[in-house]
């Protein structure tokens, strides 16, 4: 199934332009260190041209500020890094998926699955589910009563959605995956925690993509949304009747607690946390580890990090965050005894 | 299946008093700003009082405080927020079980299954074990070699149980749980780590929850034991030889190391971590994100939070903290100076 | 299936010797705390020398510096806790396992299963997989198209591995692991994130185990690669193209960004985090709860830990980090005004 292109043919579909043989063929992209002459590769930040000497690839993907550091076969873009995803997207078609139900899928009567899905084995449909067109229920996967799936949708195997979650199109969503399961909500009565149901659903938008082992938990009484183009990477906890913007990016780790919401286009880096009931605007940046414990009304870039440092130099300055107010203190009494010397 | 109850009939069963038209009935529990004619609200703060004034709820729990900020129909109860958890359970009872192992599950000749339990399709369940009344294991579930699992227990879709384990009555575990799996043991051999078989099982009380994706390991030897009423939200790592003592709740995302003991009625904020080895006493409240490093004898709330800030201004702050040391020194030495001077 | 051996087979088999009864039998390993006579158990740590007295064990383990600690039999090893666990393995055998198909599980036509593994329940194999000999997939596992699996392999209950991995001999792999699951890689273009296809692999060496719930995503264009020996514990998250060098270990709850490449037996803190595209050399050690965002170029232990305290402590010392550059200015300024006084 190897498809390969000629580069003329690249830019009719994808746009940009191309210097030299416009009719070398390219069978599969790689990194400029590894690729080989029947590849292309790609340059995305001029620091690294120094590569483009070396390569052995049969073209390379430029912006136009490199347009004349080889003279390779190249293609000319204004966004190479976005131009290599869909080479690398034409040059790697999904395998072929064959529509029908497996014999060992268990599926309701009363669902609904379009004659172009594709259930496989062992996976199991509920009563009243939908399945849209074209869409993929993986392996041992799990959809619950009532739940609607849209068209294009991608489940990896073993991926679990909880009753009368609805889900758009072009989702795709790895293995491990859990939407919809029971928000934490209990409450403290007469020394035993009694359960609060969770009657809230999850909705999800178009275009989303959610990473292995994510869970989103399903509202307490209103819904947990995920709204178009968000992008979810591995190990993601999302709680309770949480809003995520369009086109926000999560990476791996992040928690965030119930009922907050986060703005559009915001970048949450690996591992960072974001407290519960807060607002988070568009278009702001959270660091790596970084816990938010406060709404944030303005775009920007916050970071909450400890330095990292050898075990040892830590040790002696980390002793001293337990005094720092006395500190504070210290030298609050050095500067008024000064001041008053002065 | 709507359900509905006259604000009656609910004080009949739960307490509480009313106030106002007390044949007024509900169909369903929402938030006061998204409340209908039909629904029932609850207040739980006082100082959201202002949105009583514009609900459309038919009627409202409120607690003894508020009891005359509205004139709708409502419950007046000691613990609004737990009289509001109640009237959700009854207004929004549990779908039916039908007792019975799917076709497609494969159950053991020598796993005992009481008669009203429910084997959902494609669950495994291994040689020896036991399913208590009313339990249900849910689509996709495996249960190991010998496992005890009590009366009323609810395992939700792709649940795993390894090998004798013994879990109590009321269990409620989220898709992608695992119970049981062999703990993080090793010994460094001549240059290779040698796995130490993790022979211990996990003991869970009764009344406990188990949020989506969290994990709890065998003991090494001894058992890793949950108390009664534990309840862990999803994504928590759970170490061989930890014991969670009674009533404790863990948020998500939490790591708790091996062999380390919770006392009960403890709070841990989400992404929080507990080294191993440690004792932590009972009616401690850990703080989200916060790493607990040493045992902790006294009852309060301790956190370990680096505040977050632009990231400019964190730049600027933290470089600091590699040099603190030498601050305090120099602060140090500005006294002796001062002091010599004076 | 209970087996006993008399210490003299013990040090036949795995050297040491013995001091006291040679013909004494144990059945069971155990803490010194909870052994009974029929058990041996050890001491690794000469500080706990106490617990000799009192314990019940029928034989001991210990170190040659704890030769005359005790007078009960004993094996003297020069290394107590790998020896715990080599005589933990001789009596805990793992269950035997039957070879073959079991009739519920799926296997491709063009999948090659060595005679001698054991396919269990509902477990999925697809086309042009390879499963080696004596291993065991596990109920409901997945193994994707042309996955290349070694001999003596493990995977528990609800693993997943996609297309295409390859795995070496003797891997365990605990419930909920997903291997080769896609890496987060996408390009923003025109305001709408496109997916870049991730077309490397994950090649795991021999020799590993990983963590209930852990994932591993596949590489980009190159692949993610897991050396022999490493040791991953429950929750990890290992992003795409990360390389882990040999005998590594990895505690619970780790985020590893892509394209970081980690030494060979380095130990890593639960919870810890390192961000992508860094070099970690040889024998690095990193605490808990530490984020590394540089490269490490040196063996040695490093931490990033926010020391903990009472909250209210913490709230005193903490606000002040927001303005530790103004301290130390301010610093600056006594020390120049007390350098011109002076």
């Amino acid at each position: 199934m190897t498809v390969s292109y000629p580069l003329a043919e690249l830019v009719a579909q994808l746009g940009g332009r191309v210097l030299g043989k416009a009719n070398v063929r390219v069978t599969q992209i790689s990194t400029l260190e590894h690729a080989q002459a029947n590849q292309i590769s790609f340059l995305t930040n001029s620091k690294y041209r120094a590569q483009l000497a070396s390569t052995k690839a049969g073209a390379v993907i430029l912006g136009e500020a490199d347009a004349d550091a080889t003279e390779l076969p190249r293609i000319i873009s204004d966004n190479p890094y976005a131009y290599f995803a869909k080479v690398s997207a034409l040059l790697n078609p999904l395998p072929q998926v064959f529509a029908g139900v497996h014999p060992s899928a268990i599926v309701s009567d009363s669902a609904k699955i379009d004659k172009t899905a594709c259930i496989e084995a062992t996976a199991v449909i509920s009563a009243g589910a939908t399945i849209g067109a074209h869409s993929v229920i993986g392996a041992g996967c799990y959809v619950g009563d009532n739940v609607v799936i849209g068209n294009h949708v991608r489940l990896y195997p073993r991926v679990v959605v909880y009753h009368d979650c609805v889900i758009g199109n072009n989702l795709i969503a790895h293995s491990g995956v859990v939407i919809g399961g029971d928000g934490f909500g209990i409450a403290m009565d007469a020394g035993r925690w009694i359960k609060i149901p969770q009657i809230g659903r999850v909705v999800i938008g178009n275009d989303v993509e959610i990473g292995a082992n994510t869970t989103i938990d399903r509202g307490a009484l209103d819904d947990t949304v995920i709204e178009d183009g968000v992008k979810l990477d591995n190990q993601i906890q999302i709680a309770h009747n949480v809003r995520i913007g369009a086109h926000t990016a999560i990476a791996g780790c992040v928690g965030i607690a119930g009922s907050t919401t986060i703005g559009k286009y915001c970048l949450i880096g690996g591992s960072a946390g974001i407290l519960g009931h807060l607002q988070i605007t568009d278009r702001v940046e959270i660091s790596a580890f970084s816990l938010i414990g406060k709404s944030i009304r303005e775009a920007g870039s916050y970071t909450a990090i400890f330095p990292f440092s050898k075990t040892e130099e830590w040790r002696a300055n980390a002793v001293h965050l337990r005094h720092l107010d006395e500190l504070v203190k210290r030298v609050k009494t050095l500067e008024n005894t000064i001041g008053k010397d002065a």
